[in-house]
């Protein structure tokens, strides 16, 4: 099956709203195994609406549309589709005692154009909105194709995304639908594409998909068949090959690198404390964020300046002077001081010249030190990473943590 | 003029990444007078990318396209508009070399794959890229249209739209555009707008546009003229009359919160310290993004365990006992405690519940104390504030700032 999704709003088109609808269900399609061949923005334009609709469905066996089913005459996909499909627009009697009951509860005033949310292109199946005025409705349009409009307001796409449509999308389907992401740091996309090329281009059932963002990157393989058993016989032969290419980068699967740090603090049932200098404390705010992090992480001392080096974590001026602010000695002495201030049983320090300005010959805008410390025993780390400043610590963020998780289960 | 906007790439369609290019783009295209017709959204697919940039040419003037600039071979914008145009790809002898001295500044090496970042479609104007790897371009299509194709990653996109796109662009419709964007703190959008309504609506040359991103506020004010000089001319008496309704909430313009906050600090000549619990080193992070936080920042102590408030920031541990960690008691001593560490001028502490669990009926979720220590003066403040975590410690970081850049200007 294949699918294309429609969001309709000027104020998505002229950017003043982030559309997040697409994205979503595009999300959603892809986990059932509906190839989504394109994304379209259009704003309340009746001539242009019909035009995106009319392509889609020329294209596409189902075409999904989120907003333009609200109140306002500025609301016109319902009657676009009609248009299109050359149906009447129908009231439907349901519709309108449920729409009644809303304003009625909150003692509102129904208006002529309100009584236009319970009419809908005829034959078609009208979905609830337990959260909003706008009911949505499948359209059946000629064969096996079909319109789906949604609501524009996410809550209530999304409550309605995941009740009567995934029900009926499931139907439709007749097949379970399963994926396995491996999350990797420590290689390149293009590296890691490269190496796994031949199996990325050859899966069918699994499909194999590469993806990176922030420094990190993935493969997810999914699959397709009657029985989530079924599905995982397909993923596991595939996902072992991988391993056995990959597996030195492989931090987890289906999971951000900070959830996987702290169930591997968790499940060691260690602490941790960190320095940072050149991330500036991003490694503690992507941690923090991991919902009951408090267990298993003690603080971060981000220690921009050498004073702070000094007074918070010990470290010696000389150490400083002799070797600099982005060295090895000096990570060393932050990461030990850093475990020593709460007795942590991990510590991790990070230096790095970000950029853009600060760079020399000898230490370039890139190069960052890490060290860890393992309850007394230390280990360091030196690289030269690309991009600008963000990207500089964002993969020194990561770079961290897949560290710590690789020394976490050596323990 | 009209225009679309062409997002490319797999992960996009799939809902992995989120597209903010295309909002961003249609945002300042809207600001600049460029009706935007609709955005797209397309895969890694040749037939299917130049499907959607054939569609697209047909109806608009210009078509700028955001991913596919890439090393890797599922990268296809430019050999797309090449084909659809039927002109060969020519490799750009200066983009070659900055290419080369990327790699060989990093020891990378570089692939046959790479070569293709320096080719692009006969005829085309070179974007230099100098946060990437990948340039952009643009590239005639007969007439007055063209192609305007950029990279992916936001921050290389976004540099690269407002420097050499918008030059361009400039020439095109013949006139200097100008902006001035005012940025705001402690106010709602909805608020923001409701006070500036008339302007906003009745604004024609300059444009007056709201927008709202991460707990602040903005006002962008762009003027079309024949010089830069008119250009103020036209804006000067519009912001004029913004500050006159507004001021007290704006912390700056055409800057972050964070280069706000650095550039008071180095007005006054003073040194910042801070010690983060709920925020878990966001503040810092966002501080340390600005180049030369150096010279102003000394440190942040997050401080996530009372361990931790104890050992490094001096909070007694009888205060931790009788009044909590999210107490106006203990964020006092976190102030004050972390501003005695290197001697800084001036600290602030956060200590808050931000949930989702944790909160009670005296402590709800969204509760955050803040304390500043401002050369042994102490300022408190208690909000409560709304949202989910991410939001709570975001509003939380922009209040801490913007309080910050207060005391500085009244120091």
């Amino acid at each position: 099956m294949r699918a294309e999704i429609i969001a309709v709003g000027t104020e998505l088109l002229l950017g003043q709203t982030l559309n997040t609808n697409s994205s979503c269900i595009a999300r959603r399609l892809a986990e059932l195994g509906i190839s989504v061949y394109r994304h379209t923005t259009v704003g309340d334009n009746r001539e242009r609406i019909v035009a995106a609709l009319r392509e889609a469905l020329e294209n596409n066996d189902l075409v999904i549309t989120t907003g333009g089913l609200g109140p306002t005459v500025d609301d016109l996909t319902k009657e676009c589709v009609a248009q299109l499909l050359s149906v009447d627009m129908v009231q439907d009697e349901e519709a309108l005692v449920t729409l009644r009951s809303f304003f009625a509860k909150r003692n509102w005033t129904m208006s002529e154009n309100n009584l236009r949310q319970s009419c809908f292109p005829r034959h078609s199946v009208i979905l609830r909105n337990d959260n909003g005025t706008a009911p949505g409705c499948i359209v059946p349009a000629g064969g096996e194709k079909a319109f789906v409009l949604l609501p524009g307001p996410p809550f209530e796409m999304e409550a309605m995304f995941e009740g009567p449509v995934l029900g009926w999308l499931s139907e439709k389907i007749d097949a379970v639908i399963r994926s396995r992401s491996l999350h990797m740091c420590g290689i390149g996309e293009s590296e890691m594409e490269t190496r796994a090329r031949d199996i990325i281009d050859t899966s069918d059932n699994p499909t194999v998909a590469p993806y990176a963002k922030r420094g990190e990157c993935f493969l997810r393989i999914t699959a397709r068949a009657a029985t989530a058993d079924e599905c995982d016989r397909l993923i596991d032969p595939v996902a072992k090959q991988i391993y056995e290419r990959l597996g030195g980068f492989i931090y987890g699967e289906n999971t951000t690198i900070e959830e996987a740090l702290v169930s591997a603090l968790k499940k060691k049932n260690m602490t941790l404390a960190l320095a940072e200098s050149c991330t500036g404390g991003m490694v503690a705010s992507r941690i923090v964020n991991v919902s009951g992090a408090s267990d298993v992480f003690l603080h971060s001392c981000v220690v921009y300046s050498n004073e702070a080096k000094i007074a918070l974590l010990g470290v010696a001026s000389q150490t400083l002077d002799t070797y600099g602010a982005v060295s090895e000695q000096t990570v060393i002495e932050m990461a030990s001081g850093a475990r020593k201030i709460c007795n942590a049983d991990i510590a991790a320090a990070i230096s790095g010249v970000a950029g853009p300005g600060g760079g020399t010959e000898e230490k370039p805008v890139g190069l960052v030190h890490f060290a860890f410390d393992v309850r007394g025993r230390l280990y360091t780390e030196r690289l030269l990473m690309p991009g600008d400043r963000e990207s500089i610590r964002l993969r020194s963020c990561v770079f961290v943590m897949a560290t710590l998780i690789r020394l976490l289960n050596e323990v």
